[in-house]
């Protein structure tokens, strides 16, 4: 197949990989900052890349609606659209239908539905999203699939990750191969041992560039989302990619490449830098807490990020009080910055066969909580 | 007195000059970005540097209620609060509280009022305001004025302009002298020559660093504003920097040097990006207008910002109809590169001795209107 992954160096069941796509490298594990409408909230694409991401992910529902797929695809594609030039992967949009889009009608062909946007008509299926993802130009598609709700009853999860296998299978017939170019498959199953089972081998017998572990983030719970990434993980091909989707808080990511995943995406850190809340080594800091308003100090003396090396907590809790574009802008850009340094961390640690003691490390730091005020 | 100014060439009224201050030199006719609330609204500063602005505007105002200036002297004034190394000029407050705040009652003294944020009670006066462009360390400092809205009968306006010469007078006393600062007084006197004629001769009498015009842009038409800067610019100092306040759209920054204004500043170009409206050489343009929707062209193929250079006219329409972010700090960013672009003509113009055929230029463009639909 057409992407290729190789993996450099292994620690318990961690590992340190480097895939490689036809807009470049992407160093493993890597974590995606999401760029639903063809941006990164808040940010230059240039801002973005110099955080150290690697690779986007965008939102195949959110551009089909808006632009439309066509128009991008006459732009030249997603990353020419956007000013982006490195790896991209677009999810399927079948996420979103589930959670954002207004009445539904789902059967075995695909699923109707109405925009959030407009309440206009649009139809996703496994070839529908494969043709959109082509247009886009994405360097990942990733199958279309159904996910539902946890907890949920174990027929009822059998019975959608029954539909999302056969989606995958068509998925990957209806993908158009090319050089530098791969699918995802997507293993199902919510949090029954047995169904992840059958979801991994169905996708394994397809065959797939890399595999994500979906239907997790849900709203299950840390503890739960790792009882099933205790076994999960293993049950998908060594030799290739393993996607976390829509995960997650930094020792969500912490707790989930100990237990061998390899990619991440999530809209927190963008979305916390709309909401005043930073993250940091020492946890997370609301920086429109009164406890900032006097703070000469930067957010974090050990981050390179332009919020940490150019202003006080004072400026940016100013800038938040009267809800200073600026504000949006410098948070998002450390909170992308901070899950960069975390992955690099992490790398760096499997690379020097050092990881356990970098986690010892991250969960102290963490429950220290912020500095003492002043 | 401690700020220098070179005039390096004059054409016409039009005069190219160099103003010296602390915190570096400002080379004029010159445009300043306003940044209100110590944040140039949607622009990291090194951004509004890059655009070639070589001094912003920033509100007393606004900085006395949100963060106040004993907070921004704790934090070492505004330049280093708001990570600005260059100069700053502040208004004097008067305006705003004027146009902005709730309840007010002014006499000889100054102006009690209550803060349009939160009602909070403020007091305003000559005495009030050097102190806090003081704790600012603006590098030019307002006079403390009073400005009626236009048309307003001789009687009034002749009232109005005497307080503020007597503020001007206490202003000037009040203001502390620095190595590298300096302090503009503010001609008042509406639309009437004889009054402006009075105002100019007071301010002359007491000896500031520059010379605004004050009082116009505040409703009267750009005709009327023409007529008075036919003969105000002529009234002041010819070696010191005259400073049109509040001006203006590009075409009323040409008609001002024209008649012998070096400084201006204006929300325009930052307020528009706020509402899709890009500042062009061929005018105006609203991106948000369908016709943009699947245009592949830069919007000003001739302009170097990072809209025009990375970007279709497709892209900034589709971030508008999402109402992203990017959208606004695309637009400000190329709005204020525009205007520091037609500055930059300016001077190079006069430079050359050929602003005339500069500005017919300008206004043959300007009527043009944007490029033909595809």
């Amino acid at each position: 197949m057409a992407l290729q992954f190789e993996i450099l160096q292994k620690q318990g069941k961690a590992r340190r990989g480097r895939l490689h796509t036809k807009h470049g490298i992407v160093n493993t594990p890597a974590f995606m900052p999401v760029g639903t409408c063809g941006t990164v909230k808040a940010m230059m694409p240039e801002s973005v890349a110099a955080t150290g991401a690697e690779i986007l992910l965008g939102n195949t529902y959110h551009l089909m609606l808006r632009p439309g797929a066509d128009l991008v695809e006459k732009m030249g594609g997603l990353h020419k659209f956007m000013n982006w030039d490195r790896p991209i992967l677009t999810d399927s949009g079948g996420f979103q239908v589930m959670s954002l889009s207004g009445l539904r009608r789902l059967n075995e062909d695909g699923v109707w539905f109405s925009s959030h946007v407009d309440g206009k008509k649009f139809f996703l299926s496994p070839e529908e999203s494969m043709k959109i993802q082509h247009k886009l130009d994405s360097d990942i598609t990733m199958c279309f699939d159904e996910c539902v709700k946890l907890p949920a009853p174990h027929n009822e999860v059998a019975k959608s990750m029954e539909m999302s296998m056969r989606w995958a299978k068509r998925s990957r017939a209806a993908w158009v191969e090319r050089d530098g170019y791969g699918i995802f498959g997507i293993q199902q199953g919510g949090t029954y041992e047995d169904l992840r089972r059958i979801s991994a081998d169905r996708l394994c017998e397809i065959g797939f560039d890399g595999y994500a572990i979906g239907g997790l983030a849900v709203g299950e719970g840390q503890e739960t989302m790792f009882e099933v990434l205790d076994y999960a993980p293993g049950m998908l091909p060594q030799d290739k990619p393993r996607y976390l989707m829509g995960v997650g808080r930094p020792d969500d990511i912490m707790g989930a490449v100990l237990r061998g995943v390899d990619m991440f995406d999530c809209v927190m850190p963008t979305r916390s830098g709309r909401t005043s809340q930073a993250f940091t080594a020492r946890g997370t800091v609301n920086i429109r807490n009164a406890r900032h308003r006097e703070d000469p100090r930067p957010l974090e003396a050990e981050c390179d990020c332009p919020l940490c090396r150019n202003y006080t907590r004072a400026y940016i809790h100013h800038l938040q009080k009267c809800n200073e574009v600026l504000a949006v802008m410098l948070l998002t850009w450390h909170n992308i910055r901070y899950y960069q340094r975390l992955m690099q961390g992490i790398r760096k640690a499997l690379d020097e066969g050092r990881l356990d003691e970098f986690a010892k490390e991250f969960y102290a730091k963490q429950a220290l909580g912020d500095i003492e005020e002043l």
